[in-house]
């Protein structure tokens, strides 16, 4: 594995985004013992939720799992805030909650979902395996597709 | 008390599930020092969705509460894998997430949960007495009914 | 800043709720370690829920930040309960989850929200910056508008 965060997921094919600011009272993660909380994200890129709407309805399946995939992304951007990109004080991915924005009946939230739970492990290995929840719900901030929150532990 | 988890569980008359592997990249649980995050469990039995649809349409409040106990007793197939079936290595349960899949208006949510928060007293006593929250979701994986996670600290 | 949780509060020209007991088997907060987990709360007030209905259909996003705030009222007189009134004890706010009663396409979850992230940070100053999810859901219990759990380091 590469040294850094931002290197190993380069060596995979993508790239951290910019840490969002958050506009508000919060902060993107806080760091309470060994363990880092990360507020759930959206799908951002270049500071525009790019995946919107309704998995099942306005989007298909596959297209929730990128917007999965883009939400580990940010997590994963603001992971590499709290350990000043250091891949070495990562020691788990311990928990992953995972939001599809989905209509009544849908049921496919665990496919969607592995879009992230998939970036982990192919990032931080078995470190990466994690327990995970996986719901719908009726409607996310921005509209954006998916959302996803995060618990690490570190060093 | 009984010595182990799946005894104490069998002398209340139920019995546990075997536990479900996650057909993705996360697992049942994780341990990161004194807590186990269990990933989110649907009511499965046998490998089925035992209790699909709607709470408050398709099924009424008490069968949701069923479906609450079977997800809990899902929760605990795999706390026993935690820490090897035994009851005394566990300190408390700590906080529950149940999520009711249920349509705009309905507002039962404690009801349906209770039968997961009450299989945790009858199980460890003051010990199962837990924080949580209850809301009600848009859809849950396989159309579950209700899908519970859990946070426990244990030895 | 003063000496106890309810006079900060006070200060601020609010009051704290008397802390809800949960009719079922489930408590309002558990300390685990340091982390105080405390229950979803919806907002009430005098024993009755203040504020029913969908943001964005049947209320708007200003009443439903007023909800989320008076939700986080009712976190802080359990936090309050938790550490006996002592602001010396919070060492910070670690998370809220904030989940909105709101109808498929609402999108400003956070501003609602913000009505709970907003007080922690008159509160607590800098202490209460936290992490948070902010999601859509499709109802709550006694069909309020806003619930809100947290997650507290104490000492």
């Amino acid at each position: 594995m590469s040294e850094t965060i931002s290197a190993r997921v380069a060596e995979l094919g993508h790239a951290l985004p910019d840490p969002s600011t958050p506009a508000a009272n919060y902060v993107p993660w806080v760091r309470s013992g060994n363990l880092v909380f990360i507020s759930g994200q959206v799908p951002l890129k270049d500071g525009q939720c790019a995946y919107v709407g309704r998995v099942g309805e306005e989007l298909d399946v596959e297209t929730g799992r990128k917007a999965a995939q883009l939400c580990a992304l940010n997590v994963l951007a603001h992971l590499a805030a709290a350990v000043e990109d250091d891949l070495s004080r990562v020691v788990r991915c311990v928990r992953l909650g995972g939001f599809v924005n989905a209509a009544p009946g849908f049921g496919q939230q665990p496919v969607v979902v592995n879009g992230a739970s998939d970036l982990m492990v192919e990032v931080f290995g078995d470190k990466g395996k994690h327990s995970r929840a996986a719901v719908g719900v009726s409607s996310l901030p921005r509209n954006a597709a998916v959302e996803v929150d995060a618990v690490f532990e570190v060093l």
